[in-house]
């Protein structure tokens, strides 16, 4: 038996946890051998492939990002992807697929079992936490500490100049990281995509920290709007385009902009960006990952194809992958509510 | 409506977490008032009693350790303890007790509660993960994070100098904190309270992982024991037992030097102790403990006494306090087997 | 005997540090009383003071930014500022100022000492390390850890995309951040205010680094600039201009776009802001700004007014306010030219 | 031209970045060859030798320990050792060689080419900050900051419970991690070996800080001793020693029994052991560490053999190796006095 493993998407800590605990337990227990594919499916496509054994996913562990490196090639939008795929997995004679990714490549996986009955195995990866079929995704954990640790740094420059700091964070369709990192952080106010925000009432949380003689820290997710704001971000937007830097014209900056304007209070923006995804996996999410790669191979051990394995409360089970990739999960507006008793 | 607060049992980072989101909702969303009792049950003895606001409970999120300060005092083992908690609340017009503590400290307010009818709300806390009826408890997070980071350091000594480097973590009775640290930080040997360990199989794996040329780490719950070794432990203790260093004399000690004396090998000692339980919380247990100080208060505007707040998954729910000091939670024995592919 | 303390400027890991320090050992081994003035130079305009003892000072060593806050206000350009300050130090009763301050506090401060004899020590802060009479000023350090941590978690999502990633760090005059935390994180290309990049040399480190199969990081600080590059730049902020970004139009984000365009590779840019300066100060500032307030205390008591402390090796000395702030301390082309053997 | 390198004594954060800057600069600039003899001088006695280049050290400036293994084997102890030394640098083809490690390595180092002329060059390396030629040497910050972040969590454990806790660091002939992390970490009191302490005086302190309603740390190098205390030292180790405990029987052990004893209070120690040298070396490790590298490879190209690197205020020199082991630089009195207004 040999098994493939990639990863796909964008990088995230716990990749690599995931794959030396699947190549680990798959040599040691089962005997079988096991084939990298470089670059997500692209490497399935090019035939882009290394051996993989225990010395190999030595020393992995404690590495953030991933050694089979990453890309969002999607075989069914390149010509004769899936031909080329079956052809690639022949000739490296590999039986079957650990496929580790978010939606896309998840949905990839679902589809090359359901449909062409290329054996696969998902593992669920996303800094969003947005899959829904499972509690936490790895990843999660380590870019809600990092965003936590950086907005512990900026309450003592908010407080030395009373001014309002805003912190924009991941999350473009979901707000968890905004959430936790928002709550753990003690932000005053906290903005997600899941709900359109009230300029002004985001000034009178903000007003209502400067009188208790606080400065306010505000965490937004990128995703986040406001209401019957579309017009404002887009012009925002527009007139950056110019520049070309739409990456940047990012929700913080234009709030940050906006509440000055109207509380008379200086405001400055910090985005976290690339930070939160990259460097050491917290032991929550190599805990995490390892898990899910020890459960995967069990996964292909058991000929359960089609399936991704999940954590539920502290067990890690296999869930269709049809269902992982069905929506998204967003924060419920419930869980949003609890927090708002912190705004201000 | 008054409300009491008061922190039992060890230190825990989080506890603080707790008193300012119970304070802070009960405050804003419900008009309580709040009183925080000193030093645990002892507070409620004495009558040390402070005022507890929303500015009282400012900035101390991040902090670890209580506010309130903490004690080891069982007030059922107080002349008159009842009696004199009574006449406290009574004095200070405190309606409901909502008390944050491990083990020991619910078993008091489970029965204060059941047998007095003293309203009560609980909130579980301890560093070792062991109380079942919640998921995780805050502190956990923290003190695994704290290990697994000494561990990646040790790995760098054991290396250079090719030596066997015995960590000895938390854990008593159960061996959460050596499980989830050790797997987080590669350890080559995992040894918790749950199973009595093989001393020919500890070096067999010792000895393994010198022949891959790398140097192991063994981590070992202060618990854990040797098969058929409590002779030899209890001898241990005697001899130090002289100089009353009963504390150090311990298994992470004795451990080494077995290793060494059997496999010729250099071992050396870290005993993390103190340092796993102290200082800022970890995201996930600032999360974690605020979320819980938000339902207990809920639990007592819903008079629901008697009950303890858990996690479920992501869920926080209520369950009865009896419930969650029946039994311990240890490391169920095939979650123990999973790991042991690592070893060696 | 009654000193006066203030901070001014940007706010600084390690303010609190030298307060505490200062205030511990005058009160403690010289019976000084002290007073804080609010927000910089401007408490001593308006009169804003605060009791300054023990007590208030308990706790403070481990915290960023200043329990005193911080202005940019000079009193040199507010009406009758020299009177004002004279009549609130008369009124507070207080005999000699503390200072601690960048190049602009410490300027006010030598100026009312030679012009208007009153009784100024000064203590440079700087997060740039850019003041020429000491070795090093606190929370240079603590940015550049914060930096270094950055580039660290930066390299493996550089890896796993083989991407360029643009780091753009504090440094609008000088470029020790960047050099250090360059030098510190491994960067691949390390550009400073202090000499001109010629952007054909850089892509040719950056396609170098890709040749050596692994993904460059460009550390830039935010005050370097291109040869012939001015008008380039120019347009650049004139486009944001229009939207009133000026501050996220940086150097990192014109560098990143020119990088791909040049050479083909996706780039990406993390502009770290704020974070560099808040939060808790590294053990080296702790240290360093605890030693420069003791000493500040006994420049004090010494009536050795007009001077500022400064770090020599591992002395603290006292050199005179004008001397420190007569120009600008910046990187040594050798010292630039010493690491650029990494780049590429 | 072939250039040898080694590593000697304890690990210590930064010598992989040492040995990255020399082979780096030596290869590019000189190119040079470099081999890299394993564990120190016995490499070179074993003509254990591996070839280093460019590749090889990629990715090594951010890992603790040594890549070249280490062992305190002295050749001057070994039969024959100077000519076997001779005979593998032949057979090797080395012409010159870095050595990097403390007393002992340089010891030998500097006998080697005054009475041998085997061209050697000298990189200073103790965590104990104890060379007398150097303003800091690598390895100090790190372990400086690691026991500073231990002191910091222990704070709130102290504080929750009304404790004495005693930290016992690094330092059997020299104060200078107990010093400055003592400073750093806000402890009431710091014991060195340079002065014996009065166990009347500490628990003077002790008592003032409780006074004070602050719970007190006392940071304790492990080579401090009470005055007169020597019998009571040794009468414990003795105790010990029937179980061979030696290594735990500490002084901060001793300590905190006798603070219970005379003050009454509760007293726990930790003793940090291990945790503090290894690991990712701090910024400031890692460029001083690479600087060190780079100045002793220029020190090879000019032919300036018997020195060993040395920073004096913020430039790197070279100084004779003789009188860089000459003696120990301890903590000068005066520094210590200047932090007594912390204790208590």
């Amino acid at each position: 038996m040999r098994v493939g493993v990639l990863t796909g998407g964008g990088d995230c800590p716990g990749l690599n946890a995931v794959i030396r605990a699947a190549v680990r337990k798959g040599v040691q227990q089962y005997h079988y051998e096991f084939t990298g594919f470089k670059d997500g499916w692209r490497g399935l496509l090019t035939g882009a492939a290394v051996p993989l054994g225990i010395p190999a996913v030595r020393g992995i562990l404690p590495r953030g990002g991933t050694m089979l490196g990453s890309s969002r090639t999607n075989p069914f939008k390149e010509r004769d992807g899936v031909r080329r795929i079956r052809e690639n997995l022949g000739r490296s004679e590999v039986d079957a697929l650990i496929a580790i990714g978010g939606e896309d490549t998840l949905g990839v996986a679902a589809r090359l079992w359901e449909q062409y009955g290329i054996p696969c195995v998902g593992v669920p990866k996303t800094i969003d936490n947005d899959l829904s079929a499972t509690d936490y995704t790895f990843g999660f954990d380590t870019a809600v500490g990092i965003a936590t640790e950086a907005i512990d740094r900026l309450h003592t420059t908010a407080e030395s100049h009373m001014r309002v700091l805003v912190v924009e964070v991941m999350g473009r369709h979901a707000g968890w990281i905004a959430l936790h990192s928002g709550l753990a952080g003690g932000a005053n106010v906290i903005l997600i995509p899941e709900q359109r925000f009230d300029l002004d009432e985001v000034c009178g949380w903000v007003t209502s920290r400067f009188r208790a003689s606080y400065a306010p820290i505000v965490v937004v997710a990128e995703g986040a709007m406001p209401q019957d704001g579309d017009l404002v971000l887009k012009d925002a937007a527009a007139a950056l385009d110019s520049f070309g830097h739409v990456r940047l014209s990012g929700v913080g900056e234009w709030l940050a902009k906006e509440i000055e304007r109207r509380t008379g209070k200086e405001a400055r923006t910090t985005v976290l960006g690339h930070v939160q995804r990259g460097g050491t996996p917290s032991a929550f999410d190599r805990w995490l990952a390892t898990r899910f790669g020890l459960h995967a191979i069990d996964a292909v051990r058991d000929g359960d194809y089609g399936v991704m394995v999940a954590l539920r409360g502290t067990d890690v089970v296999r869930v269709p992958l049809a269902e992982a990739t069905a929506r998204l999960k967003t924060v419920p507006l419930e869980r949003y509510e609890e927090v708002k008793v912190f705004f201000g």
